[in-house]
């Protein structure tokens, strides 16, 4: 019997099948920590969409397991390769096919970075919204897969919000075309919100119609410092308070800081313990920023009053504030989104239970949406030390769960279940919400197929 | 064997089973076009979760039909009652269980009245931004379950936009709860976004946890009248095309202008033969009703330059257009969307229908959406040439969705399929989406009495 990766081969043509070790290696986990290693038995590089229905063809006849992935810039393990299974890159799809500015839409294959999509809607004062950290990087499929938020999604929405219609292939190589070309549209059931955040577990995604919304033309950016972080969170409910909608609101903690200024030469942590940026946009911008630096600087900031540009370049190093870093057994960034009111409440359990575990902490947070992304790590010595050192981390990251769980909150506010996820979901999601999720996907995967392991 | 009504009445106590004739009546239909008219069994006013599950279990175990209703206001036949069913009013459910200024989110029941809803909300400077046309007397679980739009929602979304959990009774009697507390969650797959739109077919939604936005302190709100409709609907492309996002923008034909100068003495009609009022909000509401007033007034328009109390109440007149009309066989409402750069030519194709099929025809459009809402209608003469007229109807009506779907539209923007407008759904929707639907019903649903006849 000839191989899968024989008969993928055979079906798609020369140069879209690899087996090259590199490849194999590269393609087998995506960002997130590595519970279970496992190298698929080849990557796929899809070039169209029968190329992809061919692919889950040859697959499904085997019921070999198939990996949709874009760029691979997942957090959650989304991406993994799973044991014995096919990794379908949709990077090579790449084309933007549409891009109608009066109907304020584009239709784009999945493997186009939304970074290019953004450029080329600026050129007619458009942009697609959603913006992960990712954004330059990451793919508009891995986009809708993992439904991302980031940064300006608690003024513009997240994927969901900017994804009119999709294009999809079932786990048996069907094409389905989801949703409307209009703004509005509630024909029959939201198929398209179902298949927006699956993490590729009820089909994969093959072309996207996304609406997009207007680039602001003015933009005025907010940075204050705060003496403590829990001060800082509470100015984010001071903004809320005086009904301010800004496009960004990032909170960075003292730790944050100082990682900012190790890789920058900044000196942020002289300046405060805790930064809250703010960026306001659109015909309002600048009334806005009046109101919100009144409302931090009665609460205690030190508010820039020089032109913006300074800010601006702190919201892009906030940006980038991942860094090149990884996460690993020993170093884990977080996810939880708490409702807001909760956020100085959660801030200050975070800063108590990583000195009881005595773990090492720093965060960010899109704070206008109540999404935390503390990161926790320690720092490496022995392998004993190390091992033990380990456990504390889990412990950490376990009690930051509960302690969100138990303010009314969610362990993934946009990054995803994936693989890494997991453990946690049935602490926020009962049996029956879990047997329902199981059976939808069921009924559109009965053999199990696509990204297995995933999600649910 | 005792009657369903017996059997509901001992199940859920007295007081909330009722049989007069006159409420079997009144409980019927909703304000849709009549079909195929069916008396319900009974009706249940639910005054409790535990109500309606004990409801649906003693349906479930006769396998009776039970039809979910609010307040009746849908337009699609969404409530319309099938043969041998049960009806389930909602409406006691009315109370707001929590309303909280600094989540900036409220947990409601489902019969809670949208009014309601926003005046308790903005007491905090908040609202539930979902504004369909029947808010004043529309439930929020019926904006729920028909994914309803309204005036507002250019800028600030659908139903589906504000709803982040769902407290749902399934076809088994059993409640679950989907979604999340925050703004933002991904955990599993979008079962909320199931529930929203799909009309009472998949479960009976029970509670619902809406995000509020910030009620703008400005607003500024600018009539334009123009010489056609046409040129009408091209000002709305300009708007967009100066890329600036207004609240409202509501286009108005010759006819909608008669008939509320019938209604309210006014003379629109004598000052244009369609009116175009746009509504920008905001911080910067004053700037952008600038621009917009350039860029109509450039198009064509007269546009008023005075304080924008005068256009503040056209667009409460045009709230309040739909009057007391109820459609028939011989008057129809229409909900189709085209994509925005369509709206020049649809417009345009429906004039000529009209003229061609002998019909009137009057226009309103939620011109920002691409959402329009043609009303075709026949005067009635005698027997003979009345069944006449209503079949000319008829075929104005299906030209009408044929050329909105031509034009990459949708059959219905925000109404809902119902049980109106599953005779055009297969124009829309190929079998394979259709089949993927019903197995989706079967999943929940499996005896099929949650709404039958509905929606898919």
């Amino acid at each position: 019997m000839s191989s899968i990766a024989d008969e993928l081969t055979s079906a798609l043509g020369p140069g879209k099948v690899v087996q090259d070790p590199a490849v194999l290696a590269a393609y087998a986990v995506d960002q997130a920590p590595v519970l279970d290693y496992q190298q698929p038995l080849a990557v796929v590089f899809a070039e169209s969409v029968p190329d992809v229905q061919a692919a889950v063809r040859s697959c499904a006849a085997r019921r070999v397991p198939i990996v949709a992935r874009g760029a691979g810039t997942g957090v959650s393990g989304g991406a993994h390769a799973t044991e014995g299974s096919v990794v379908l890159s949709l990077e090579r799809m790449n084309r933007i096919l549409d891009l109608n500015p009066d109907d304020e839409t584009a239709v784009v294959e999945p493997g186009v970075v939304n970074a290019d999509l953004n450029d080329a809607a600026a050129r007619h004062g458009l942009m697609f919204a959603p913006d992960p950290a990712s954004f330059t990087i990451s793919t508009i499929g891995g986009n809708v897969a993992t439904n991302a938020g980031g940064l300006r999604c608690a003024k513009y929405g997240v994927t969901r919000d900017s994804v009119l219609a999709l294009d999809v292939v079932l786990a048996d190589g069907s094409l389905i075309h989801t949703g409307h070309q209009t703004f509005k549209g509630v024909a029959g059931y939201d198929l398209t919100g179902l298949f927006v955040g699956s993490e590729g577990t009820l089909g994969i995604v093959v072309g996207a119609t996304v609406r997009l919304k207007y680039l602001p033309r003015e933009v005025h950016t907010i940075a204050a410092f705060y003496p403590d972080f829990r001060q800082a969170a509470a100015g984010v409910l001071a903004v809320g308070k005086a009904r301010v909608q800004p496009a960004i609101m990032e909170l960075l903690d003292g730790g944050s800081l100082v990682q900012l200024d190790e890789i920058h030469g900044s000196d942020l942590a002289g300046r405060g313990a805790s930064l809250l940026l703010v960026q306001t946009d659109g015909f309002g911008a600048a009334a806005e920023a009046d109101v919100v630096r009144d409302v931090l600087a009665a609460g205690g900031a030190v508010v820039t009053t020089e032109a913006s540009e300074e800010a601006e370049h702190l919201v892009d190093m906030r940006r980038n504030s991942r860094g090149v870093e990884v996460d690993d057994q020993y170093r884990v960034g977080e996810d939880v989104a708490v409702p807001r009111s909760r956020l100085v409440d959660y801030v200050a359990a975070l800063e108590s239970l990583a000195e009881t575990h005595e773990v090492r902490l720093k965060v960010v947070a899109h704070a206008g949406d109540g999404n935390l992304h503390p990161t926790f790590w320690v720092d490496r010595v022995n392998d004993l030390a190390d091992a033990e050192a380990a456990a504390r981390l889990n412990k950490a990251l376990d009690a930051s769960i509960a302690v969100a769980l138990d303010m009314g909150g969610t362990i993934t506010g946009e990054h995803g279940i994936g693989q890494y996820k997991l453990r946690w979901l049935s602490l926020e999601q009962p049996e029956p919400i879990r047997e329902l999720q199981r059976r939808l996907k069921e009924l559109f995967d009965p053999a199990g197929i696509l990204n297995p392991g995933k999600a649910i």
